[in-house]
């Protein structure tokens, strides 16, 4: 596959986030305007509900676009999916036809304000990279107990708290909670004092599913993918998390970037997960490489600083992928509906510069790292973190736009009052 | 407070579930019509969907009552709901003149089938009854270590899935997972053996909220409640929930009540949590009582058999209020919205007669059960459970009506496709 020439000149370059084989999904506003869907092409975003209106794009069963979110065309299906890269790609397309009529449903992505691409129904995040789950286990539980028991044979997860998902460009309030040093005698109320990130890749389920599916149809239900941060408040998490898992340590904010990538754009990067160190039961066996070859890096800029890249990796570190992941999910009969969100786990790569997370690239606050003007065990007020990624094709990337946040201070006195 | 007599005579019998003094909040059908809210009054359900069409009851904001659940009042507000129970209260007394007009709309319970009664946002379950956390840590982690060392700091939750809740009266099919037991090799993917119910009560949240709420602000936001069986997948679980909580185990479904009981026909029974056995800190204590005198019990019936009646137990059991755990909910910031669900968690009393599941009751299996016709360490394919609650007033009784399921037998092949 190479790259697919657009009349969009930016869309042309070599180190272009959004060529034409990328056609991300996401959610804009011009200035004073109400939000509406729109794809990134260059450095433009097109206004496809304004397509849709004009009847440049027809989609099966619409009006598909008349909502601020992509829920109803993930609704419509993968005909519909496809139709939709078919009729932009030609549209788009170096020498097409329809070019001026196009041409006036394009914005600079630079002069408009991006929103949640779509309504998340539930969020599920998992803890399904060896190299994380072998660092954090090692931290928490000792070498010897490092991977949990079940770990190598089934994604290990847990449901989070979808009202926490926020879109890149959010600030991210330090979360109160609930604390007791292994030191302490008794716990205490106060601000988060390990506040860290999770470098993550969402899967955004785009099919509704009841009773148990295969890897295989987990996969085709697949709408696509965003970059994911899962901030989490470890001091939090060490003290409420056993027995029953993580639960206020995850709920402050979950960022993901404003672009959802179709699977159908990921086809090329497609790649296996790593050899199983021992065989998975057959329903969580893998057809085919389920993966993608994703480089992914993580920047971390202070207040009126400059960034420092504090971890660079790929999502084909991942010891499961989202399709077995979502297996997983329905083996109980749980059902799945559109716009289901599943965080794939922190996706640690096997060197200490390839760690997703500060819990693990400080060694639990221990081994400080160094940053432009400083060092860091966790996050102090004032960062902001930009999680990034792409697949690399033949002189094209398929980007997913950045995924940033700023982390302010805690509140002083954190009781509030209802909306 | 005593009786409100009614003109509809089945409300005023002292054994009646839905006398004038609850107006619990439901979504029902006539045969071959389309589901309509619903406010259960004696043996009748009142077709409120058509009063407010009618024009015989007028809700700020309105309508409110023209879609199948009840989130549209929730969201308008504690004035809302105050009113819609004064204008029900003067429209259904004892010599209403409306009386003609409103008996129209009347619908006996009997012809009519119940529906979910809300959309679910979020779902919740808690950990926070003593006897049951004090059981099960027995039979998990040993005597010594029955408790947690945070249990008596913060009410133990973990986050659910909203899409496994369902109404009374819905077939539970018993689920596949992967288990493992203790001198098991090796991992076997198989249908659940140890499938058991949680006897819970549900708070239903009403109003949204962004930042912490205090505990006060926190039980201002509860609509209602619900009864709530949280189907447990024991072997599952035993399996899956370390390190990060159950999750399978959890999601095959959680029946509600097809009742909603508004807080306000439960305020004559608050009732306070029991003693602290160590002071908690200042944002979850309680400015008064926030547990209910709600006499609970489980009702088991085997395909062709009779009814045993196999825990009675009481809300008021409970260490941690909805109001404490809505509280915690909101420590780190997480917003909360108009249909979260939280869940109690399993009530437990002192008694071996009064604890709220099989696991429990038959003490992980070992000690199984009498019923008529038979013994119970767990569910078996064909049994019915049916909770049931009510208030204790004078002369009168604030019920839930039933909240039943049946356990149907595991699919032959679990795997399925997406719809």
């Amino acid at each position: 596959m190479s790259l697919i020439r657009s009349w969009v000149e930016s869309a042309n370059l070599a180190e272009a986030e959004f060529p034409l084989n990328n056609l991300p999904c996401g959610v804009f506003s011009a200035e004073g305007e109400e939000p509406r869907c729109g794809v990134a092409i260059g450095s433009f975003v097109l206004d496809v509900t304004g397509l849709e209106e004009a009847g440049l794009l027809v989609l099966e069963g619409g009006p598909l676009l008349d909502v601020p979110f992509w829920n109803e065309v993930m609704e419509a299906g993968p005909e519909v999916w496809a139709a939709l890269r078919a009729q932009l790609t030609a549209l788009l397309a170096e020498g097409a036809d329809a070019r001026d009529a196009v041409e006036e449903h394009l914005f600079p992505l630079a002069q408009v304000t991006l929103h949640m691409p779509f309504l998340v129904a539930e969020y599920t995040d998992f803890y399904a990279g060896r190299h994380h789950a072998t660092n954090v286990g090692t931290m928490f539980r000792g070498a010897e107990n490092a991977l949990p028991p079940n770990w190598l044979h089934i994604p290990i997860g847990y449901n989070g708290r979808a009202s926490s998902v926020v879109v890149s460009g959010t600030d991210v309030r330090r979360p109160w909670g609930q604390l007791k040093g292994p030191n302490d005698a008794a716990p205490r109320f106060a601000p988060c004092a390990r506040f860290d990130l999770e470098l993550e890749l969402g899967a955004v389920v785009g099919r509704a599913s009841e009773g148990m599916v295969s890897v295989a149809e987990a996969d085709a239900m697949i709408f696509g993918y965003v970059l994911l941060n899962d901030w989490s408040a470890r001091d939090i998490q060490a003290w409420e998390y056993q027995p029953l898992g993580p639960f206020q340590a995850k709920a402050t904010a979950t960022t993901i970037s404003p672009w959802i990538v179709m699977r159908a754009a990921l086809e090329p990067f497609r790649t296996a997960t790593p050899p199983r160190e021992l065989p998975l039961l057959p329903h969580l066996q893998e057809p085919g490489p389920m993966l993608y070859d994703i480089a992914l890096e993580v920047g971390l800029t202070p207040e009126a600083g400059s960034e420092t890249v504090i971890a660079r990796t790929n999502y084909r570190e991942m010891y499961y992928s989202a399709a077995q992941q979502l297996a997983h999910h329905t083996t109980s009969g749980c059902p799945m509906n559109v716009g289901d969100l599943l965080g794939s786990g922190t996706i640690s790569g096997p060197e200490k510069s390839s760690r997703g997370s500060l819990l693990e690239l400080s060694w639990g606050g221990k081994e400080p790292i160094e940053i432009t003007g400083g060092q860091r065990s966790f996050l102090e007020d004032g960062d902001t973190l930009t999680l990034r990624g792409h697949a690399q094709g033949q002189g094209y990337r398929i980007g997913f736009g950045a995924c940033a946040g700023k982390v302010v201070p805690a509140h002083q006195n954190p009781s509030g009052a209802g909306r």
